[in-house]
């Protein structure tokens, strides 16, 4: 039978994804300096033969013979996304593959060299190369699928997202965005001059910020059967879903970034661990898309670990690992004053989530004009400049290194990536919205530390669905409605703008 | 050319054992336990895929292309060690292979299962299904090779190894063992009686003990850029010549097990990380063999770390450590009556290393035995006895557990490995007396903690050489002459019967 075969040849595939998944973790976290190089050959040549095996033209023969036999509705199901998956990864020529890669990555050292000056003219022309590639991708990816060019590469990373829905969507959104700002800015101010900042006593030994860390992924409900917390220069998310390896980094002045980035972290980890185990290595029993991944560590970060609920629980535990006298004498919102401060800034990884979907916005506005060819790659700088004054008032001119020279993206070929960001926030906010209308006791239970109604909840409507559905699909059964962009906005007013935190 | 091909194959089997390693490694060392099902599922899948790669027929044409290529000197080394291997690797039908796994897996299991209890009856029938394959087996490697049947087994862990060599070789030592062991343990009494063994004032915090395993390593020179130090349940010395990933074990009674754990697999690691790094996806950059391998190991933990001249420098480093009250009032003979404990036992893995070779002796007796189909599984218990008895005056009568149940080489169907061992200790004492011969002034050296010279000698002669030549040629080209025991025994002689060990 051809779907035994497609079995084992999932098997394979998934054989060959966790030697990758496991040796990426391993490398940012335990390997030796010197292994460096044996270590990128060998996943080179892993990447090479898991490319080699998944596009392997009698592949497609396979497929078509699968789809005539008898098969169970989940059977079905893995076939087709496995289809989809075949479609995306064939369209590329293994030619245009390799020139690609090679291009990327040649772009990537580049601007990992010249970032620190700002350098762009140095950048320029590698990016440029890298544009053009990006532009023959989006029409080889348009012509396998049917979809807008742009929209087909938004489609490896989000199924079913197309710039149509997404477009009013953003419009809506920083039209909000830009009557609220000033607000919470002014909103912000009052409340600081009234009750300035207390300030955080540290330094705090990464050790005890490690068992705090440790001990909130716990109760927030990491399984620390099935993954581990390590340390690593950038955090993330890796490993597999029975063995998730996740990272944070920490400051020994300040306690909040690493912890922020540890619940971060679990709410991807989470999504993870919670996938259907059930023949988990066809590509349907995997996590939706990027965007639906983001949802996931938003919503425990954004939703749940930045509000009065879950502080007036977390004081009392991050009091026990850090010392009484962390919070001597403050109140939830002297804590919540810290972990909802809005700043305008020029970097989008360090930015509030009031502000972040700004600098999305402006990179998904320019993604598409660099792809339809309408935004030439010398223009970029000026271009983002405009955005940047007109988004946030605030200039890149003369200061590329933290403008259109911030990011790893666009130099590593990704684009269509930028929006998941964005659409993780506010698909966050509608989930939320949506799980506390149906447990209406949610918020009692956080201020008490149970997340469990909370972790049900997000597993029957999201872990366990896999990637059976698309991601407006997945959405609009979660929430019963499309994605909204009123539910973010609202948060960000009632979090914001509502002048009394405590109760 | 077919050499070109050969060696993008040897890149992607590199990159397969470059994965396998890393998460064997990573499975010991850091492994969340729910991680193991998924786990073992990826590393059989990989270890299939490696199988089927090797082992393809067309391999077979290309060598035989390449061999009328014209190739440099390396690369024909090269294309030899990788024929031998082919060979080796396919003169087992795929269905052969897997019987023999499941078979020996469910074996395996039963042992783990039943050793506890030393429930040899349970034991027996899956013993003997394993024995009946390794006949199956010695014979099927015998007509590729033409060797007889238990060197065909011995040649796949230590090419060049023969019983017509290696008989006469165990033959001395036995009996010079058994004319020694008793000497060896009468002087110990009465060294004992006249200087009784300091008691050692533990406990000793395992993070004080890893601090001090690391400052030796260091000092006898394991890179830490290519490699690390982990703790594992077994310490062993894995992953790849880049990247070695070492571990050891602690207890906080007593430090020296984890010691000499940690100086053992630095001579295993030392090995791997002085092999050739040019075209290190060619077998012949691999290390030669067990045999070998162990010499290496031995090098370190039995020639080097056991001597007074390390013990005069390593003291004060040990003290350094863990306090000075650790020593307080001893001298080098106090800590060497330590190291260099003899005493009769009934464990293999537990044994000085003056008794160790009559296990290894006793086990290669009856391995050739089981193989020429001379002994019977069901007489395993009353030969182990007979020959426990004759050896080491022990009896396992009654105690099967510390007898023919305390391994897991057979049930896991490696016959002909144990000799490595023994030999591996030889080897070690024939390179350490060629070593002094070529570096006169080497002990003074060692008592001040220089170990460069004796590194350099040994990458030089030994790690260098990568497997270029077969173990008996390469312990040639190494010392001159031929394996001989007599350095072996000459070494005990000197540690265990010289009257006055300090100066």
């Amino acid at each position: 039978m051809s779907y035994e075969k497609l079995d084992t040849h999932n098997l394979k595939l998934a054989g060959l994804d966790h030697a990758l998944a496991i040796l990426g973790a391993d490398e940012a976290t335990s390997m030796p300096v010197g292994g460096g190089d044996q270590r990128a050959q060998a996943m080179a040549t892993l990447s090479g033969m898991r490319h080699e095996l998944a596009s392997a033209p009698h592949v497609a023969d396979w497929i078509d013979a699968a789809q005539n036999e008898d098969l169970d509705e989940d059977q079905e199901l893995g076939l087709l996304e496995f289809k989809r998956q075949y479609l995306h990864l064939t369209c590329l020529s293994p030619d245009f593959v390799e020139r690609r890669t090679h291009i990327s990555m040649r772009c990537e050292q580049l601007w990992r060299e010249l970032r620190p000056e700002g350098d762009w003219k140095g950048f320029a022309p590698a990016l440029g190369e890298v544009v053009a590639l990006a532009r023959e991708e989006a029409q080889l990816r348009s012509e396998a699928s049917g979809l807008a060019p742009y929209d087909a590469m938004m489609e490896q990373y989000d199924p079913g997202n197309r710039t149509a829905d997404i477009n009013p969507v953003f419009s809506k959104l920083k039209t909000s965005l830009a009557e609220l700002l000033p607000q919470v800015l002014a909103a912000q101010e009052k409340r600081l001059a009234d009750r300035p900042l207390k300030p955080l006593n540290g330094p705090y030994p990464i050790k005890v910020q490690r068992e705090l860390g440790l001990a909130l992924m716990k109760a927030v409900g990491f399984d620390f059967t099935h993954g581990r917390l390590d340390e690593s220069h950038h955090p993330f998310c890796g490993g597999v879903p029975t063995d998730v390896r996740m990272t944070t980094r920490y400051t020994t002045k300040d306690f909040l970034p690493g912890l922020m980035g540890v619940l971060h972290e679990t709410g991807h980890a989470q999504y993870e661990q919670g996938l259907p185990r059930k023949n988990a290595h066809w590509p349907h029993n995997s996590a939706r898309g990027m965007g639906m991944h983001e949802s996931q560590s938003l919503f425990v970060e954004m939703q749940l670990a930045r509000s009065p609920q879950f502080w007036r629980w977390a004081m009392e535990l991050v009091s026990k690992h850090l010392g009484k006298e962390v919070f001597d004498g403050w109140d939830v919102e002297d804590i919540l004053a810290h972990v909802n401060l809005v700043k305008r800034g020029l970097i989008r990884v360090d930015a509030d989530e009031v502000t972040y979907p700004m600098h999305v916005i402006l990179r998904y506005e320019m993604e598409q004009d660099l792809i339809s060819e309408k935004l030439k790659v010398g223009d970029i700088p000026e271009v983002w400049n405009e955005k940047m004054n007109q988004y946030l008032s605030l200039s890149t001119k003369d200061n590329l290194a933290d403008g259109p020279m911030q990011d790893v993206h666009w130099p590593a070929g990704l684009f269509g990536y930028f929006p998941s960001y964005t659409l993780g926030a506010m698909m966050a906010a509608q989930q939320w919205a949506a799980m506390k209308k149906d447990l209406p006791k949610i918020e009692s239970e956080i201020e008490k530390g149970d997340f469990s109604a909370l972790n049900q909840w997000r597993k029957d409507k999201i872990w366990e669905k896999g990637a059976r559905a698309s991601t407006p699909e997945l959405m609009l059964s979660i929430t019963g409605e499309a994605l909204n962009p009123e539910y973010f906005i609202a948060h960000l007013r009632t979090r914001y703008l509502t002048p009394a935190i405590s109760d």
